[in-house]
């Protein structure tokens, strides 16, 4: 058990480990409400980055996190403050390993993004730099989100069963700067993709692209 | 926010991951006493795993974890339990990535490795296969880990400041059947890291070693 809470100096700093991986690791926040595609985004981003970029790419969702490292949370304002500190501190680990951490979370709260961002850009002890911190806004709005309600969600949030439901019963607070923002109803998801990459691209995080 | 835990298939299997980056994902669990020499070891494996095989290996570690994500924890038995559950998620996220996640913690309890190991070898909903979970046994007498005391941990525990200090105050349950059993005192770091590659080539976890 880690008595040890000292801190070491990595044997490979993360300057030798971009070099080596050829990969600036990152975070890529998605961030909008249940039913605005997010989840659709995310698996689509993966793809495109390993396949096409062969990046070191992995999505955080629901599915992984909440079925295991947040299965002991549930959805109390505590708990969901809590759900998102440890996706940014995994995210964070995934970054920091030269990764591209693609996460999928409706993360409606300023505080709690803003959060998650700080923890990537202010440089941890013995690093000189943070990490990229990506927040991209899926901008759909909630009548739309509704109207989609591919699992009744929303439906059962009208119906009172399900409580502090964002956009019906609990606020969804809306990024004023992300750094993409997606906005069009109809646009087809590879170009929401595409919009993510050629940011991404503008920074220069990612390897050329291969054959 | 997640209210939304139903399932998903990935868009990227993780048999396809694994082509893709030409890479098993694994958790290679290191369990021994403060001062056995177990966090210059997982530098110098993840040194050589990064450099000389080109994978993609991470440390996790009291540096990492203990300032970040567990940050919230102490060290009761609750605390301690939850804190080794949470870094066996995280490994097991890291190795679901195809990246080779090296864990690297005292880890004293026996049911708490063996809950790692589950976590890895049972599948996940979705998944047909576990995955690699290779435990380390770094095994040095408590008198040689005293006598060492790098960070005077045990003069503090002898002294009574330290309370539930393993090895002196509280258990260390060794591993009975480690994957890899590393037992002499006086093995040079490089030999204990060929131990471990040795044994991660005769499964045939690791690409073939460049130049």
């Amino acid at each position: 058990m880690a008595t040890n809470i000292t801190f070491h100096a990595s044997g490979v700093t993360r300057a030798e480990r971009t070099t080596l991986r050829n990969q600036q690791g990152l975070t890529i926040w998605l961030t909008g409400l249940s039913a605005s595609g997010k989840s659709t985004l995310a698996v689509e981003l993966e793809k495109q980055l390993i396949r096409d970029r062969g990046v070191h790419a992995y999505r955080l969702d629901g599915d992984n996190i909440r079925f295991g490292l947040n299965k002991d949370l549930g959805f109390s304002e505590t708990d969901r403050n809590e759900n998102i500190r440890r996706i940014a501190e995994v995210a964070k680990l995934f970054a920091d390993s030269s990764s591209v951490a693609i996460t999928s979370f409706i993360s409606p709260y300023k505080k709690d993004r803003d959060t998650a961002r700080a923890l990537h850009e202010v440089p941890s002890p013995g690093e000189e730099t943070g990490l990229p911190f990506v927040e991209v806004y899926v901008d759909v709005p909630v009548e739309v989100a509704e109207q989609r309600d591919p699992k009744g969600l929303y439906q059962k949030a009208r119906a009172g069963i399900i409580k502090d439901f964002t956009g019906i019963s609990a606020p969804y607070e809306a990024p004023e700067k992300p750094e993409v923002h997606i906005k069009n109803v109809d646009l087809p998801i590879v170009d929401a993709v595409k919009q993510i990459i050629e940011y991404l691209d503008s920074k220069g995080y990612l390897p050329a692209a291969q054959n």
